[in-house]
Parts: C-alpha cells; sequence; structure tokens
C-alpha cells in the first residue's frame, strides 16, 4: 500500500461485490472518494482512460451494491471504463500499489476474473452480446439480470443498434444503462446526439423518444455521480420482466477540474503531471501522423474536392485547432466505421477525393463496406490505415496485424505499403488524385525516416522496387519491415559474403510479376518479411506464384495468434523475427 | 414487342423519365397497369423479385416525374426493387421482348445506365451513399436533390441507421423515402418494427417517433401506391434545404393477388405458374438446406441449449413451419449480421450452442464481430456458410467466393470444408456440441452426394484426410473441389498412367504439417484445388509451407475479380480451371 496517509483503506477491505452490500450510504461515498484518489494516482503514472473511469466511479459502485454478480451479469461496452469494476471485483491492488500496476489490463478479461464476461475492446458491442447472453438464460430456463453498460458514443454504432431492436424483440429481462457523458457535445456526431441532449434537458420528457421508440421501458437519471440517486435508480429495474433502459448522465472526469473542462484530452493518454495536467511524455515533433495532417491541409486548401473522414477517432488525423482549419472538409462520422467506408463510396462517386484515416484494428468493422461498396464500384477513395504494425497498439483487441490478409485479396483494391516518409507523401498525393481505383496505405509505424525524395511515376504503373541488385537470395522488406530486410541484407554480407537483392515491394496487394520471374534466373532464395500475421499475407502470395518453379521461398511474419500486452521486440524474438535467426534459416537452405 | 393486345404501348414510348414528366395523371396510371403487366409476363418467365418490383411501381413513376432524374441523383437501398426504374430510363424492352431479358441485371450497375449510381445488391448502404453524394454535392457548391429509397426491411441493419444519423448530422438536403411495405409484420424483427406499425396505424401521428428522434423532418404517405397522391407528396419535399423523410406505405406484391397474399414466397423466386403461383421448377426433395434443418430440428429437440440464427433469411434454413417447430431456439435477427455474430458471441459465453447460417457473401458484413467478438474469446458458436461457391450466386454482389481467404486468418477459428452429406454433418455434429473453439462450416453446395458414412473423430483432431495413396502428384481438393481433385486423378491415371495421391483436407483454416512433411519423400508435385479465390486462399498456406523443400506446388483457384452474371462452367474453362487444362500442366511440370 502506498497511498499517503491510508487513503484507501476501506478500498482495501473490499475483496468482492458482496462487501459493498454490507456497505452503508456514507462508506459507499467514502470509497467513491477512495477509488477517485486511487485512480488519479494510478493513472497520472501509468496513463490509461482517465476520464471514462472517473466518471463511472458511482455507477459501478451502484451497480455492483444493487445486482448480485458475478449471477447478475455485467457487460461494459469497450470496457475502457471497467477500472473502477476490477477494483471492486477483488483487483484493487493492481490500481493500488504500483508493484502491481502490470496485474490488470485495460480492459475485461475472462482470463482475469469470473466477473469479466468478455474480452473486448471495440465499441458497440455489449448490447447484441447481452441480447446472447440473456437468450441462453432464457433456452436454459434460468432467472438473473443480464445487465449492459453503454456510453453515447458508442451508441453511434450500427451494432449497438442492431443490439437495442433485437433486446426488444427478445423480450425478456435485459437492463441497458446509457452511460451519457456527453461524449459528443463538442462535435455533432449525427441526430441521435440531438435526442440524448433533448432528453437531459427535459429529463427524459422530451418528445420523440428515441429509445422508447424502439419499444424500451425508459427512465432518466440526472444525478449519475450521486450515489444516493443511482442505488433506488437500479433498485427500481432490477428483476424486470422485460427489456429497460436506463438513461443515466454522468460527468466525464468528475472529482478531477482538469479532467472535467478538457473531456478529449483526459478521454486516453500517457502519464500526465497531476498538478498541471500537462503530459509527461511530449509526443515527438515529427511523426507520420503529423505528417499526414499537414499534407491534407495543405492539399486541402489547394483543392476544395478533397476531404478527410474519421470515424469517431478525430485525434488520429488532426488537433482540434486542424479540424477548424478544415472546416467543412473533414467529417467525423462517429464510431461508425462502415458508415465511413460507405460514405467514402459515395463521396468518391460524385467526384470528391475522400481520405478515411482509421486504425487498422477498427477496420476491421467494414470490410463487407469496402468490398461490396467501395471495391465493386472501383471508385477511387483513400484509406489510410494506422497502427499496422507489431510495433501499433498491444492489446489483444487493438491489434494492427491483421489487415494485409484483410485488404489484400479484395479485387480492385490497391493495397500500398511505403517504407519512408519521401514515399509515404508521394503515394498519398497520387493516390488522392487519381481516379482509377479505390487505394488504401500502410502509414509507417515508429519514427520517420525520411529517405530519398520518390519520382517514383505511380500513374504510370505500380511496380517493386529494386533497391540493391544482388544474387543468391531475393529479399522482400515489406513496409515496416523493409529496414529489418536491410538489416538481413547486412547480415548476409558481413557473415557469409552475401550480397542479396533487396526489393521494396511498394503493392503488397498483387505480385510484381515482371520481377518474380526474373528471380531465378541469378537467385536460389526468395525472402518475404512482413510487418504482420504470415497467414493470407504478402508472402504466401509470393510463394504461390513461384510454386512452380526451382527456386525456394522462406515467408517470415507473425503467427496466426491474438497476443496480449506484449512488448513487440521479445514477441519478434519468440517467434524467430530476428536478424540472426533468419540470417541463420537462410543460409541453411542455400 | 411480344405482350399481346399491345398492353405496353405507352411504355415503349417512354425512352427516359423526362417523358413522364409531360404524362397526366390518366396516363401515368395507365403506364403503371402497363409496367405490372410486363413485369408479371416477365418473371413469371424469369424468376426475380416480383413482390418488390409490384409494390414500388407508383412510387417509382412519381419519383421519376417530380424529380429531374438524372441531374437529382437517386439511390435504391439493395436495388432488387429497381426493375421499374430500370424500365423507365431507357431499358424497357429488356422487360417487354423475352429476346432481351438478358440484358439488364437484377440490380442497379453504372455500366447499363447513368441513372444507376452504384452496383449494389446488400442491404443498408443506400443512406451512407446518399450521405457521400450528397457532401460531395455541398464541397462543389452545387445544388440538386440526392434521394435514397430504402425498405422497412433493410432499416433493420445498422449501418442504415449510421446513415440516418448522419444525414441529419449533415444538415443539407438529402431526402430519405422509407419504402414500408410491412415485410416484417409476420417476424417481429425488432423494437424499430414495433415503431413503423405504430406510425402506420396514427398516420405517422404516433409519439415516439424513431424518425422525429433522430432529427428528421418526417411525413407520412398511407396511399403508397396511389400515383395522385404521391406526386404532390414528393413535389412537397423536393428541393428541401434539410434532410427530409417520407415514409411511404406500399403493398408488396401489390396488383397480383397471389403475392399480395403469400408475401414471403413472391419476395424472390424463380419462374412461376401466372394462374396459380405454383413455382415451375419444383426444388429437390434432398438438398444441403434441407438436411441441414431436418439435423438442426432433430438436435434442437434433443437439447434445448442449441439455438439456430440467422440475419433476415430464415428461408436459407426453415420453412416457416419448420420455424414454428423450432419455436424459441430459433431467431431472425433482421438483415443484421453484426448482431447474428455478436450475440452467437453471448449465447456461447453463456452456454448455450449457437448455430448462424449465413450467406457467403451477407457473412462479410461482420468480419469484426466474427474476429474481436467470438474468435478473440475463442468461444464455440458455429457458423454455417451457405452459397460458397463459384456455383452459388453469380450476381457480382452476392458472390460466394471470397469466404476462404475472409475466414481462414483469423485466430482460433476452425474452418472446415465438407465434401459430403454424411461428412457435412458428423462436422456439424461435432461442432455443436464441442466447447473449444469457433468453427464455421462451407456447406457444400451443388446436388447432394451422400459419401460413405463418416466415423472420424474430430475430437481427436482435425487432420487431412488421404483417400487415395499414391506417388508423384499429390491432389488436395478444397471442400466442393474435391471432385475435381477425383477428376484430376483419374484424367492422371488414364492419359499417363500415374496414379496420385488424393487429399480431402477437411480442415482448411490451417494446413496439416504431418501429412506435408511427408509428400516431398514420394511425390515432385502438390496440387490445390479450391472453389473460391486463389489470393489469400488454402492453396497459398500450403505454398508457403512447402516453400523451403524441394517440391513444386500448383494452386488453382478462382481470380480476384467480381464476375458478374457468369455461366460457372465457362468462368472455370475461362480461367483455366478444368481437367484438361490441369493435368496438362501437371504433367508439364514433372
Amino acid at each position: 500500500m502506498i497511498i499517503e496517509g491510508g487513503i484507501a483503506m476501506l478500498l482495501e477491505t473490499i475483496q468482492g461485490p458482496a462487501a459493498l452490500r454490507k456497505l452503508s450510504l456514507t462508506a459507499l461515498t467514502q470509497l467513491a472518494q477512495e477509488i477517485r484518489t486511487v485512480l488519479l494516482q494510478k493513472l497520472s503514472i501509468t496513463g490509461g482512460h482517465t476520464g471514462p473511469n472517473l466518471g463511472v466511479v458511482e455507477l459501478t459502485i451502484a451497480l455492483h451494491t444493487v445486482f448480485e454478480t458475478p449471477i447478475d451479469q455485467l457487460i461494459f461496452d469497450v470496457s475502457h471504463q471497467a477500472y473502477v469494476h476490477k477494483m471492486l471485483t477483488g483487483r484493487a491492488q493492481a490500481f493500488i500499489d504500483p508493484a502491481h500496476y502490470a496485474d490488470v489490463s485495460g480492459f475485461t478479461d475472462p482470463q482475469e476474473s469470473l466477473y469479466d464476461l468478455f474480452a473486448v475492446g471495440h465499441t458497440s458491442t455489449s448490447l447484441a452480446l447481452a441480447s446472447g447472453v440473456a437468450k441462453a438464460r432464457d433456452l436454459q430456463a434460468e432467472h438473473y439480470n443480464v445487465v449492459a453498460v453503454i456510453g453515447d458514443g458508442a451508441l453511434s454504432g450500427g451494432l449497438a443498434y442492431e443490439g437495442l431492436n433485437n433486446i426488444v424483440a427478445q423480450g425478456t429481462n435485459t437492463i441497458v444503462i446509457v452511460n451519457d457523458n456527453e461524449r459528443s457535445i463538442a462535435e455533432n456526431h449525427g441526430g441521435l446526439y440531438g435526442n440524448l441532449q433533448a432528453l437531459r434537458v427535459t429529463q427524459g420528457q422530451a418528445p420523440n423518444n428515441f429509445f422508447k421508440a424502439l419499444g424500451f421501458d425508459y427512465h432518466y437519471l440526472e444525478a449519475g455521480n450521486d450515489l444516493a440517486a443511482l442505488i433506488p435508480a437500479l433498485q427500481q429495474i432490477k428483476d424486470t420482466p422485460r427489456p429497460v433502459l436506463l438513461h443515466v448522465h454522468t460527468q466525464k472526469g468528475k472529482g478531477y477540474a482538469l479532467a472535467e473542462q478538457q473531456p478529449e484530452k483526459f478521454h486516453h493518454g500517457g502519464p500526465f503531471d497531476l498538478a498541471t495536467g500537462a503530459a509527461l511524455a511530449p509526443k515527438p515533433a515529427l511523426t507520420y501522423s503529423s505528417l499526414t495532417a499537414d499534407f491534407m491541409l495543405q492539399k486541402m486548401a489547394q483543392d476544395p474536392k478533397v476531404v478527410a473522414l474519421n470515424a469517431g477517432a478525430p485525434m488520429l488525423l488532426f488537433t482540434p485547432a486542424q479540424r477548424r482549419q478544415a472546416g467543412a472538409q473533414f467529417v467525423d462520422v462517429g464510431i461508425a466505421e462502415q458508415q465511413a467506408a460507405t460514405m467514402t463510396t459515395g463521396l468518391a462517386r460524385n467526384g470528391a477525393k475522400p481520405v478515411w484515416a482509421v486504425l487498422s484494428s477498427f477496420m476491421q468493422r467494414s470490410f463487407d463496406q469496402i468490398s461490396h461498396d467501395l471495391a465493386l464500384n472501383d471508385l477511387p477513395g483513400t484509406i489510410l490505415v494506422y497502427g499496422a504494425s507489431v510495433h501499433g497498439k498491444n492489446e489483444q483487441s487493438h491489434l494492427g496485424i491483421f489487415d494485409i490478409p484483410f485488404l489484400s485479396h479484395i479485387p480492385n483494391l490497391i493495397y500500398l505499403a511505403p517504407t519512408t516518409q519521401h514515399e509515404y507523401l508521394a503515394m498519398l498525393d497520387w493516390a488522392i488524385d487519381q481516379t482509377g481505383h479505390p487505394v488504401a496505405i500502410r502509414v509507417p509505424v515508429g519514427p520517420v525516416i525520411a529517405g530519398p525524395i520518390d519520382e517514383t511515376d505511380y500513374q504510370a504503373g505500380l511496380k517493386n522496387q529494386i533497391t540493391q541488385q544482388g544474387t543468391q537470395v531475393a529479399l522482400f522488406g515489406v513496409g515496416n519491415f523493409y529496414q529489418l530486410a536491410v538489416a538481413v541484407a547486412q547480415a548476409l554480407f558481413d557473415q557469409a559474403g552475401i550480397r542479396p537483392t533487396v526489393i521494396n515491394p511498394k503493392l503488397i496487394s498483387d505480385v510484381d510479376a515482371t520481377i518474380l520471374s526474373q528471380l531465378p534466373a541469378q537467385h536460389q532464395l526468395v525472402v518475404t518479411l512482413e510487418d504482420g500475421i504470415l497467414s493470407g499475407g504478402y508472402g504466401q502470395m509470393v510463394a504461390s506464384y513461384l510454386g512452380n518453379v526451382p527456386i525456394k521461398v522462406q515467408n517470415y511474419g507473425l503467427a496466426k495468434t491474438f497476443p496480449d500486452r506484449f512488448d513487440a521486440e521479445q514477441l519478434l524474438a519468440a517467434q524467430g523475427l530476428t536478424v540472426p535467426n533468419i540470417v541463420q534459416h537462410i543460409l541453411a537452405a542455400l
């Protein structure tokens, strides 16, 4: 116990939710204060989702006090707001004691606790999950409450709407808690947010209630950070025989003035100074994100048809000031990747030049919209795929290692993997202005490598680039792993005097048949290196193309797994993706 | 012109929508009658979406009369209801003259007409497309109407909700026409349908209007098959400066009593007898669908935890009578594949045994739900993938050739490709009762092949099956293409005296390392044959695995394209997927 003055004394006695049910309101209020202090202490050191968790301290205490968890089933949408839940379900030390900070993840995970129903990190899934949990309960003739907690932001995702519909159609006990922290007031993400605002202003009495229209018994609670109000409100809906929705107004960042005032900044971030709120590890001045923002603003100023889209993560692309500068040429569609991809299709069809920036992991929510809408119609929309690397996010629900198999096998779509700043911006510039096909670009991850000025005429054709002509071994270094190919080439020369051919494929949604056909003449082995899973990736296309000719092929990439909270270098080493190991295998094959 | 008595005289004079704008209401009414007659004449011979098109005859005439198409932009959701639109935009002969029946497709297609904005066949996309088209208009400071027509059924898809939100957020001219033909009255697919019904009953006056809650200017029109009512209603909302929604009540199958009475039967089907409505080509008694239905009903009767899910296509799995028999063990979530996949996750988590039946093409709408929800949580839900074959649907928007790369590279998920009835049912039986992982099964396509009783112990491990041990060549026949492998084997023997090894891989989401490692000893060539695209498929995994050993690999599969309205045998021949061509290539490699 490190917190000074024994400030978490009560929290330390809570081994599980049952303990809460014996506490007085006064004690629960003290507990909320302790939790808030512990949260701020930890998050200022480790970083995390500060605002969302400060906002649900009382709500989470009330839920575990009123409902008989773990018999009653509690599901958190996204689950980045589940820190308090973790503290109350036997994991408080992971927040109190710095020596245990790494014991728990930032999301719910059944491997961590029986109170966590699902491993989850993407938004808008909780209601569909709850409908399934409730249906399974009904099929087995069991009786308990199924409760889903979903934020107002997550309600912008279509899956949340599908879940609402199906919960009502099912008609049995399912309790939806809408945690409305006005996430979307600053930027109006769509029609629902007008309704939420009207409901808040009228204490739930506004005409044309979205949730009532869908058939829910609806309740509104303004005092979402007041245990004295929350507990009876939850008691009132507990054991309901039919679907009920409780709309709770909470304050994001509650209890920490800086987070209350700057909800976007404190939604998620790294370590910060508690007194000033300043980030302790300021961002580098030049990143691929900052390069993209600067380039896009310049491009948009030159051409009013260029428009930047994103789905509920505007910070991926622009700062608030940059968004204001972009004006009508910037669109945030809400946490609605399907909408982003299909809107991109409509924009491109009608003469605009759309550029949609999306994290690799979240792009997964729009496969059909990229395939059936954008690619089938073969329209020139551009997709910027961020965080696509083993060095991207390292949570199991946010991995950026699946996008090559995801995108590369969609007809008409061109997937490019740049290796440097200049190459990336040249590709982006070409992609925006070309009118032939949808183009996705795997934005490099890591420190910016300037590279030489890229004078490639992409309009003339998309070809692999031979950056070093050699013999015996041909190394294909895909995107971020081009530098690995260069390092392997150097090691082969140093260790064995071999000067291999080194190739930057650039285009990774198809092979360059011309170059591949020429390789067997002077090479015995082709090696592919890609920063993503091996299965279904670029290398396997190369292996297939060369299957019928007398040349060996070795494909290197990540295993088909969902690794969690890993150190990227350790993971690469464990999977043999190191220069010495690769060199050893190459030499063994010659 | 074949219609007797010159019944389509007026229709034949309509070269484009401009002609409509000069006609009197009486003439337009006559035109509607002609169109209905022509539709029935053609569809009774060719099959198609009879009910949906009969329902929108007047609506489509009114839209093209009131709006200045093609300057005003008209987008049809799914577009299976666009036959009338095609007749009015220069393509009437394709409906009037049997010699031209094949001239047009069953969906909108920009390659067919400038009046068709998008190639589309999946539901719920029109609103997001419209939001993009309207935004592009606004960026270019142009002025015209953007109109999207969407059915009540399509509103169950989450993307439709995302589109509604974004249209309102955008705030400029976009006109949404909800074509409410009560598609979902028989089976309540969720909360929205209660609201639509309340709005119909109250002539749009019900409290808690879903569309008003989202911020639309809302209008209701009961007389959706009456031109005299439709035309002024559309004139009233034309050139609106802000988002407007017109809720129109139409009758599915209008004007053909049999279709009015049996909306599900006449939603889509083959040729039928106009007098009796009887299908002219009755279904075979035994199909993989009928086998599945019988098996599932038996399994559900034995185990109340087994539950069958589908997304808006109940006929894929069960007849109406079978659905009644299944009772609470059958769930239709609406046209909401994301919900189906994530609900499957919730069901499996809480002890039920869910089986979700879905067409390969529509499964594409749930990649993230299969990956992030079902597979990340590694729960034992079963997915039955229907129509996964070059011999499945042959429209560019409904292809069943992309599911192997789609599913095979998702961690934890097991994808199986049975080759016979007994193998399929054995796999299904195992998948339902096992508790280890999510399992997808590629339901065979084509006439049922009984095959031998399958006594495989799938619980003991998923292995490739060597069905003929030979030498020189090893043939992997994936699922439906297993019979092709058998035919190639026979031809190799007949032509060259080679007795190849023949392998049924069964498991297609991973290679069988044991068998692959043994092959080089007695084989010079490995051949893979798969009924799906080559890119990212099973064969490329095999080629990669064998890349570093001295054995050749030839992968056969379909090209990475969106072929449209093809004859499967002709397409296979054009892409070299015939026994003679494959044998020739094999012999050349030995």
